[in-house]
């Protein structure tokens, strides 16, 4: 992607009415933009960003067996009726139609899959079954004040598993607790797994994936001897670790993910059933795992930036490289600049690499800058003083030395990563 | 994918209360699943083919230099308001929050990407700019009759495109036609250019992308001997072709795109100005271009289908092969046809095939009407019959007779066509 094509130009201030560190960085970058409070248009950047976080944890939902679906935001009033939640889910945006048929905007799913899942389970031989989806949710938050950590229109993955027994629910539950582990670390974040509350989807057991930041909305006490930990709401005048007696610590934290087990909470209302081995009809029993999407965006960048932007993690980078020329003051070096910066941006591009390319006409310190607040991980700068040496200047964003590397050996690095695949 | 592992059932019946032919295989082959009049779900199947006609769409908008954005649906009134479309737009979904303020579900989204596009556009030299999305939509139809054709929430693309003249605009307009042609030609689908009215969208100029369906809400008047078309709803009384003179045809058609130049209808109420060469401030000139995702589903399907099922092309398809086993009476037999099958399913997809696996424990006739219903191009039997000469049969969805393939010739194929990329 060239800079001089996008247009797109960052802001050096920070937005007043922001208190997030991670959003506001996403707005002054330009990953994001703010249409209202909690509800955010995503740029060019940030919406790479988003798919890369997106198709992490869709490659690892397929791993484990589970199917893509995409289920509706309109949903009929009848559905949250059946689950007396039309009344009780305080968040729920509610619309009506012409015709005066009432909707919520989906703020989860469980009205929507329950029914759907009838569409595919009768026998106990349909079980266990496994539907994902990543899909925008709606939620009417009193107070949106945390940026994109807390949206009224967000983007979350949410999984429905369905068993044909409470055994094969908890196994597959512990289960999930190590695929979002996994997830998380491929994200490049570290979580406290916590017990939860379960709010309003889940009388029975539920946890949390819960990031240490200092931004974070929870407060999870941990305990520094062994590995148990709880969100705060869940453990109010708890101030001793219940298994091994330490003074419990307070740590602040964005929660990213929470698992549930449902049991029969939404196979009973909408009746879906099966028929067991032995004949007889039995509801199903299911569990819901979400991951937050679109605050996993915030949350990373909470966790990887420095003063002077993002750090970001090569798996969730909107680009590899970002390539700066360099101007001189000379016309013929410069064209030479240019040809070479452009050379090297098209055998980028022929390798699949990801390069921003600042072309601009601007100076170096703004290119700088703005490389430093996007925070691809790679600085590649072509200038006159490298070119004299035939070489370019390499640069990682979180060192503070660049080091030279000749053009030649940096293009065949790049050549035999293709052929390797 | 194997069906032993997604439990889908097919329907045999027709669903009573739709009359789109596509909507009922659509709802048969369990495609989609429908949650309201006009409210779908997309299941396993229809969510590939879904993504494939978003990907065809995505790369020509990435050819011509368009940046993909992902702009909210929860619209703050005042927006609509600058425009007047708050109180015009029949169709628009109003919601509330709990702190009162009022938002439109976008319909469509110029009143988002115009005031958007100032974060881009501040001189003549950031323009052209291009920006698009691939987004959910929401309109209050009155009547949504025609199953998937015409939702109340449906996917769409919409581009919009930035001008420092009208010249410029109409130069990309113009390319813009044959971009669209090429996009419905890569899926599949003929259309016929026609005059449009512009709706609610503009006053100006616009034009539509009709494909003849006998099923289509719209009536195109055609002449037979030039190129004249245009839509029966702006030339109602017009019976001779006014360029050549020959009586006009009727025909039946689905709107799946259209275009509009809009000029200044959006960059004047929200002062989207440029400085201009001759240093005068000046509006943008704006273009905006949608074709309906979720409606070429249905659309695709109306044109590729038979009476047993979906023929669809390959392009869209949301598998290339449906590999099938036929089960023998003899055990060591079956054993042997489940190996084959099974060493081809994991060939096929080793080499990046799609392939739909029907193991499931059910009738030959029973797989062969799925297969029809749901309509890979290929379909690919392992039985006892074509194992003994070391073949496997190998049948194309809109061929009446199936081939003999030796199986080694038949994996070497698959081999050598990854090695050529």
């Amino acid at each position: 992607m060239k800079l001089s094509e996008l247009h797109l130009k960052t802001l050096r201030e920070a937005p007043k009415d922001e208190v997030s560190q991670s959003t506001i960085l996403l707005l002054r970058a330009r990953f994001i933009e703010k249409l209202g409070a909690g509800v955010y248009n995503y740029l060019p950047f940030g919406l790479r960003t988003l798919n890369k976080i997106s198709n992490i944890i869709r490659e690892e939902m397929e791993k484990i067996g589970a199917f893509e679906v995409l289920m509706a935001s309109l949903h009929p009033r009848q559905k949250w009726e059946i689950t007396q939640r039309w009344g009780s889910f305080d968040a729920l945006f509610k619309v009506q139609s012409r015709s005066e048929q009432e909707f919520a905007l989906g703020p989860t799913h469980e009205e929507i899959i329950t029914p759907l899942a009838a569409n595919f389970i009768s026998s106990y031989k349909d079980l266990p079954l496994y539907l994902f989806q990543i899909q925008t949710k709606f939620r009417d938050e009193p107070r949106p004040k945390s940026g994109i950590l807390r949206g009224r229109e967000f983007l979350m993955k949410d999984l429905y598993s369905f068993h044909a027994s409470a055994e094969d629910l908890a196994v597959f539950y512990e289960k999930m607790k190590k695929v979002y582990v996994r997830i998380f670390k491929r994200l490049g974040l570290r979580v406290l797994i916590t017990e939860g509350s379960g709010g309003t989807f889940s009388a029975g057991y539920s946890h949390e994936f819960q990031t240490p930041v200092t931004s974070g909305e929870d407060t999870v006490l941990v305990c520094p001897q062994c590995s148990f930990a709880r969100n705060q709401e869940v453990a109010v005048k708890i101030v001793n670790c219940p298994r091994c007696g330490a003074p419990l610590e307070e740590i602040k934290c964005a929660e990213v993910g929470n698992i549930f087990q449902l049991g029969h909470k939404y196979s009973q209302p909408f009746d879906l059933v099966f028929i067991d081995k032995d004949g007889e009809k039995k509801w199903v029993e299911m569990g819901c795992y979400g991951i937050g999407v679109s605050r996993l965006l915030g949350v990373i960048g909470e966790v990887y930036h420095d003063e002077f932007g993002f750090t970001w993690p090569l798996a969730v980078a909107p680009f590899k490289y970002q390539l700066i020329t360099l101007t001189s003051g000379n016309p013929s070096i410069n064209k030479k600049i240019k040809k070479t910066a452009e050379d090297l941006y098209r055998a980028l591009l022929k390798n699949n690499e990801e390069v921003l390319y600042d072309d601009r006409d601007i100076s170096a310190g703004e290119k700088f800058k703005d490389a430093d607040l996007i925070g691809a991980p790679w600085r590649l700068v072509v200038s006159e003083k490298a070119l004299n040496q035939g070489a370019l200047e390499l640069k990682k964003r979180n060192k503070k030395t660049s080091q030279l590397i000749k053009l030649k050996k940096f293009v065949k690095i790049l050549s035999s990563k293709k052929d390797n695949g």
